[in-house]
């Protein structure tokens, strides 16, 4: 995480460079310090933190644990599904990286993330997305049935939903993530930072590649609709509640319903920072505002 | 479903004529050997699908039984709920009709359902749909306190919130699901097509018939919010992120916020496909992206 | 409730003036009049409403119970959260009152509430608010990671995701609310209808006083979105589907993506009755819709 | 139950004479009644009563229903359970006249008992003997594989441990019945009485026929351990503690361990009236006692 | 428990002179104390040890919570027991002197009980006294169905069949528990030990009065049957095993199947100890054992 | 096992000679078989069968995973337990010969075990030998206080309480099982048959080394109780119901209460065979039954 700052609440140091395993080491220190110190101050909530954080020797056993739980049904088992999280986490260090960079993520861009802990026990978008790994890695084993399984008790548990053979990357946030959907040839890059509610959909008539494809630093407002095999390029912004069905190019910024990019088609005003990462939502929007009135 | 492919995933031959009983029995045995195949390949799946469908003499106890358990809760127990579906599905063959040919829309219409069992057993706006069958059967027969807290379990599992007096025709397809809400006086017709996020909902102000009329093979796009006692015709189209709140002619596309006719109110262009079979979201809403801006 | 009546389908007959301690008597004396009709006509439900309402010496120990049962999960008890739940509401008559008020509001606003104990029993809007209110309770007693954990539940459990730092006035009726998201920093005042998928968010970019602040009396149609430290002032009016990123003044009328006012900016038109509590969602947006076309 | 005279705490009138079909309903009514009373006076049993008794249609339903959420675990759902019992209950008059026989065996014979619904819902060794039918059923029906699996949680639910291969009469009466152990190949009559702590076990070194058979009306006391293919004649008397392993006549008594018979092996004497119906534990063992002594 | 003493293992110092309440008190912080060293040097059990212990604030919130856990069932939900056993407690101090007297017992007199937390989590017998103490309050008040429910619980879930109806002093070790079935008239003094597999039983053909009444400091042995309206007085022994139909006089010891009295009939030999605190099971069988054979 | 042969009803070949790693394999691969077979054959069970064996990969997560569900409760989740026992079993091979050893003992001793998987899925004698084995490591390993809750947990669950602190050797067939008891400092050799309601109990009065040591091949009857710090020496029988006090030669057989040695004192009488592994339960009693009356 170059250059991040965890924002005014807090007032932990973050180390300046360090290798992925000291990282996931780090945050997981920091998890089990912040859930002591919460379990001595609220004994009510501490028997919860000790059986979802404080008993467990590793972040990936942590979440395994809590992901097994919530997910579970009468007829899926917490015991089935803690062993296939805890498998998958163990034998797949790119998973672990993702799980680390999407705490840091949500710790670094949004104020109401006080904590990690509180990210990792809390945040449906950030655990739905990492049951959502678990099942892509499922889905490309041709194990298609439990992907599917994995799928619908996602969607039904945190209504998210997020088909598994869709990719996403690292670092990314799904703010409150209820009504998220995202279909089953979408992509999208690192750093992104997702609203609720958000659609990348497909066209409908299409078979095969029919999804949007996200890029880097894209940040997508809430309630955003975008649909289609289309392209939002590196760095670009859509407005909450827009319909998207063109492509968007890298740091432009599209908004409205039907969306349009800010400053024209042909020559589009171009933002200056990672959207992804600074999350601004609301000024483009605005701006256009302003001007279309 | 005459005439109807599957799309290209899939290598299943459908048959051409064949009796309702045939047909019910036809899909169960698809359903059972779509099972038997994923239990042979998966053993970490087998017990869920030998619980759900494997173990069962019929679709409708299969049914029963998974939403049963998707329903409970501490409160309302699966034996009871179990005991209602069956019941209700048993006794009335018009809702089996309408369980097979909500099987078969999802199998032909979205390329992402792989199969019957993997919509009969993942597909929330599928089960929150049968589910609101047999709360409207009660509604109808004067079991208003039963059929509503079975409204309020389909709410808070499938976050798909159906008031138990709206009538719904057959083979629709309730694709994604959450966040659907449907208003107590709304009528859908056949063969329709509705995304998430849509809301047929009231006038607000209005007591008694204050929710929209959907005719038959109507789609509406995802995050549609159609409002008051309107009528959208057959075949219609509705663009996703649409407000509606005027009358949609039959074959009619309505777009936008708030919504307009494509081609104009007062001579409105026609769709000459079904819409709520071709799955055409998004073409129509390019072209009238394309022509307002 | 001064001056309320009671929508149509119902014959009930509310009291004219009384004392806050009688009204919540006179409320619970309905609620246990309507559960022991509903338990004597329908035998299949008798158990349930039972163990929900009959059971129970008062209204606070009925809601304590049904939060509590709701609620939980495996590894935060039901024990737990009905103590919690139950010396919360018993210790703040306020919350009583608001309780009351809510029930109220439903009652008389949403012709589809039929009884009081539908709304307690079914409304997830109802149940998500009070128990938003108990971590709002929580939140302000410096009782921070219990608070976030109960929200994470609510957000879990009924899709509705209220930041317990949010303060929420009386008599508040949040119809459908699935996918409703408030932010940390919003507030409510009193009388007010939010319907389903609404957002008051934050501006994303901003640390501190970043949400919307709604005043008394105001209406907010479904899927609206509504952005950053703005006022929504006492009477006024958001139409469905809007995305409000500027102030609306008292008793004008927002709408449209992005939204407008009606009337235009320096005199909007103002409405003459309290939005909030009549409920009419579309006559506005026709008016503003026949308008722009 | 011809001449039956219900213990002297209630005041029920039993019918005279009345078929089968008759005794059922009349049983059933009774236990209706009984669970209405009870829970208008016990409010906080009343969801219990209702979920267990009043909900149900028929005794068969009801008895179905309790037992497959006394006998469900994670791994074996209720609803199957309830299924399988349901299904068996209703397709075999004969489990159902033993259901009856066993319910006025216990309302008569033990003064414990204050009604036919405290039997019904709370007497283990009740409840045991009818999940034991059924899987005797199933064993004799060549499903061996899960009568043993209801077996085991026969075993671990109630601590009654009855092989489903054993042959078991009507009018039986479990009076505690913790840690009965009945094994494979034994027998036991009609109108016996069983106290808790009774083995009918094996020889241990013998396959095949190897398990003690008890005639009619046999009354065995507290701890008694029959061991080996012998017999209890009819009428006999095995006092508690027993340890038998010998033959026992018709109306004998047998005491002590080893066990010997009352009188004498050449000319025992013999009880006049039927010992399971009168349930006399202990005038014969004090009569031997003083003589032993 | 004047003059107690701590049996080896344990460290503990024993306050001398307390009132009642300080007691109490003492006991509690104990078993906190006992409690947090556990959770600190087993994190596995932490999450155990603060849902059950460490999140209450006094000794009847962790028992009531507790048992109410235990003794729930999918139609006896654990929020309605934890209310009725904490309501109980919270009324009843006697009731409360019993917890205390009852783990002090087991601390004394067990040398594997090492800690009060100890008993209070995992002894059977202690918890099954516990919640039959709140059954017999129950039967008290004439809430004789609710109290049959919660017998039958007990029943069910620690193999502990003690009827409602008997009444049973305090300073009790009921050891290892399983078993143990005392019947409705039924009566035990204070201070008295009692293995597991001792029946307090009727003679089966009387109506009313019909079990044993046992003194106090009473040492009954495993597997101790007594039968009938007879007299163990106090300071009494019962070998294991015997068989018991005769009264038994004060400081008398009674061995063997049928049982007799150590010295005779005429003369008993005489404790010089109290039995039930001593817990000297074998060294009086073993005198008469020698005797005998 | 050498020279053993599975009883009649199984056609079964064992093999004759196998490496310990081969054997378990062995023994793993027929209950695959076995359930394999059970699964095709009654659909009901299927479900069960696969989540509890054929959804594993090996014996020991099998067991980990019926154990782990088992003993769960709502405050122990099965996912911690599931764990704990995964770690130790995988570990530990000494666990795993004595999981085989005691599966095999079953077979080979027991008419009624018809299979392997019958042993491993619904004995609770050998469920509870296993959980204790892992608590015993537990508490060699100084983690008393998760040692002594799961050994609440077999007690509760299984009605056999064996103090985590006991030693026992493999090869152990504890038949039937319920009320078993088994004191902190006993131990038990290797090839014993135990049954039901056997006590193997302390003296009471004593601190420190008060149990029975039991030595290899020994038969215990069911009900014994076997009080004090004796030797029951390799190959004795004691007699079902027997109370024995006294030291049992090696070969001896001691039946009775109070327990004598058949042929007297000087000069026991001396099986010939294995007790524990032929079982005769019963001749020797018959002997000395006849010999005393």
């Amino acid at each position: 995480m170059p250059g991040g700052e965890v924002s005014a609440p807090s007032s932990v140091v973050l180390p300046t460079a360090e290798s992925i395993e000291n990282d996931e080491a780090w945050v997981w220190g920091q998890i089990k310090a912040e859930a002591r110190r919460d379990a001595d101050s609220e004994p009510a909530l501490a028997s919860y933190l000790y059986s979802t954080i404080l008993s467990h020797s590793s972040l990936e056993r942590s979440l395994s644990f809590h992901l097994g739980n919530k997910l579970c049904s009468s007829t899926l088992l917490s015991t089935l599904l803690y062993d296939l999280f805890l498998n998958i986490f163990s034998s797949d260090s790119s998973l672990r990286v993702a799980v680390v960079a999407d705490l840091r993520a949500a710790r670094v861009r949004d104020p109401a993330c006080v904590s990690f802990s509180h990210c990792l026990l809390n945040y449906k978008g950030f655990l739905a997305c990492q049951a959502h790994r678990v099942a892509h890695r499922l889905w490309n084993q041709e194990r298609q049935p439990l992907a599917l399984a994995l799928h619908s008790r996602i969607s039904d548990v945190f209504a998210v939903d997020i088909h598994p053979a869709a990719r996403i990357g690292k670092a990314i946030l799904f703010d409150h993530a209820t009504g998220v959907v995202i279909g089953e040839t979408a992509v999208i890059g690192d750093n992104c930072s997702i609203l609720h509610h958000v659609t990348l959909g497909g066209t409908g008539k299409a078979v095969g590649d029919r999804h949007p494809k996200v890029g880097d630093g894209v940040l997508i407002g809430a309630g955003a609709t975008i649909l289609g095999n289309i392209k939002i390029g590196d760095g670009a912004k859509i407005g909450a509640g827009s319909v998207v069905l063109i492509d968007v190019p890298p740091r432009a910024t599209a908004v409205g319903n039907p969306a349009r990019l800010l400053g024209g088609k042909e020559k589009p005003s171009r933002n200056v920072d990672v959207p992804g990462e600074s999350m601004d939502h609301t000024s483009f929007i605005s701006e256009w505002s302003d001007y279309i009135i």
